[in-house]
């Protein structure tokens, strides 16, 4: 699985980061998953390598306009660019009559099935490559942050299976290894018994604002990506006297580190963060702030950075 | 007036283009006017010297959302970037709820006052500086132009009715040009009764969606500048068989000229137009088509680009 970020800025946009929003590829490339999409996704979407046709689903984390008011435009632009394929759309119940109403207000037409699920009574979520599921998190407003487990990666066929039931090499074993119905002896034999994964599914978390790392203790363990935001640093929160229901570079990456997280990608900064360091605040000192405590894997994410999971289980920028 | 184009295509955005928003800057240079407010409009400020502090009001045509998707983002920015002054929206009735939901669906609480007007029963709306009024257009939606006007532009003290008044030259004269409130001969005098405008008053119109120029003869009468969309070109209606409500390039310029404009603007232009003049269709074939029918000023209106209504009456790039 590969993970490009579209937008890492908190509340507002800047130069140089959008607004909330971060695509989850499947291994093979083609097909993708949104978690979040603030205003410009589209807009971000242009400057990737990424297509709305083979978008699958969009996956909302909680309310706040920074992570949701691009869906409007990217669903109508979808359907100007001809998309048929159906789309399910998971979000808060609350945002369910904006949506609808964003595209009869605006008198915009769907030439594709668009399904609203409610996120808060979402059950497992799945597609033939992934399964995701929800994750309650602690901020302002109830936000969610989504797990998503391969499933069966990179499938082979299950040749001690097949020798063992006296199925001949051959034809039928290329039939079964292309996912196709074959039948033998009489026997209606489907692919998916034949087949199985060669490594172990990889998961990824994407979480939406939180102020309490520590509810993911559980769905944490062993998972290969946590993506969670880091909208301050500690100096930052002592001064404001509040955090405004979102986390420190400090506690996210103390939780990782205690929690064993093997990569932990940090996102949703404050604009004040600049990229210049020069400047202060800037965005090494979330780095630093973070790296004190996490000794793993670290990545401060960058918008249209595509990053991808390698063979030693790293994280790892993928070229342009 | 200056004018500065935030998105000029037409639908959807691309690389260089983004969606409809235009901005009207009153002569001063502070105060500015929104005329639609497609998704990306607050990204498109950002690289701008415009800010939403200062502007006075927003103005949508049409309720499609490449020309409106963007108001909620911008309402949520100008909140957290902490504006207190009133904003009015004036917009078709049927996006006023989309409006109100966006917000607090999103749990968005503004520190400003917002009104939202309709623009159905638009009375002329004005500031101390210009008076916007609408015009009903043709499109697939009810769809509307706005007219610019200045109010008293470059006011100077009226000398000759002070002299005629016998209102003796010195400080009351320096008050009254300042447009303050003075006492003489224990008469109240009011500033506005002293200062008169200095030269014509300007006027703009920027115009939504349509597809019968001819709707606009009566206010394009004397117009220094009109903004019009001109989504397409002949050969590319003729072949698609539909305007979808929209004009022609020609068809703009065949009015214009006729209607006498002296400023021409185009936009809102279809994105098979590439910038690249060896790529077909591209923009200079709307510009030549415009050309063949237009002998007046003709810009063609390119993002981000700021332009002024010089001495001479003729609309011109303002140099970054």
């Amino acid at each position: 699985m590969d993970l490009q970020f579209l937008g890492t800025s908190s509340g507002v946009p800047t130069k140089s980061r959008n607004v909330s929003a971060t695509a989850v590829i499947e291994a093979s490339g083609k097909h993708w998953y949104l978690v979040d999409c603030g205003e410009g996704t589209q807009h971000q979407l242009l400057r990737s390598s990424l297509s709305v046709r083979d978008l699958r689903a969009i996956f909302i984390t909680h309310v706040h306009g920074d992570h949701c008011f691009g869906l409007p435009g990217l669903l109508a632009s979808a359907a100007m660019g001809g998309r048929s394929e159906p789309l399910d759309l998971i979000l808060p119940t609350a945002l369910h009559a904006w949506v609808r109403l964003a595209l009869s207000a605006s008198d915009t037409h769907l030439p594709y099935p668009l399904r609203l699920l409610p996120v808060e009574q979402m059950a497992p979520w799945q597609s033939a490559q992934v399964q995701v599921s929800a994750v309650p998190l602690s901020h302002r407003v109830p936000s969610v942050g989504f797990v998503f487990t391969e499933l069966n990666p990179e499938p082979r066929l299950d040749v001690q299976r097949l020798v063992a039931e006296g199925i001949p090499r051959g034809p039928l074993w290329g039939h079964l290894a292309k996912g196709l119905t074959v039948e033998h002896a009489g026997q209606r034999l489907e692919a998916c018994d034949y087949l199985k994964a060669s490594r172990p599914p990889r998961r990824v978390i994407v979480c939406g604002d939180n102020d309490n790392p520590g509810l993911l203790a559980e769905v944490a363990r062993d998972v290969d990506v946590l993506v969670h935001e880091a909208t301050y640093t500690q100096p930052i929160v002592e001064r404001n006297g509040n955090s405004f229901g979102h986390s420190t570079a400090a506690a996210v990456a103390q939780f990782a580190e205690t929690a064993g997280v093997r990569n932990l990608v940090l996102t949703h900064f404050s604009a004040r963060y600049q990229a210049d360091p020069k400047r202060s605040p800037c965005i090494d000192d979330v780095r630093e702030e973070a790296q004190k405590y996490y000794c793993g894997h670290l990545t401060l994410a960058r918008d249209l950075q595509r990053y991808r999971i390698g063979r030693d289980g790293y994280l790892l920028p993928v070229m342009a």
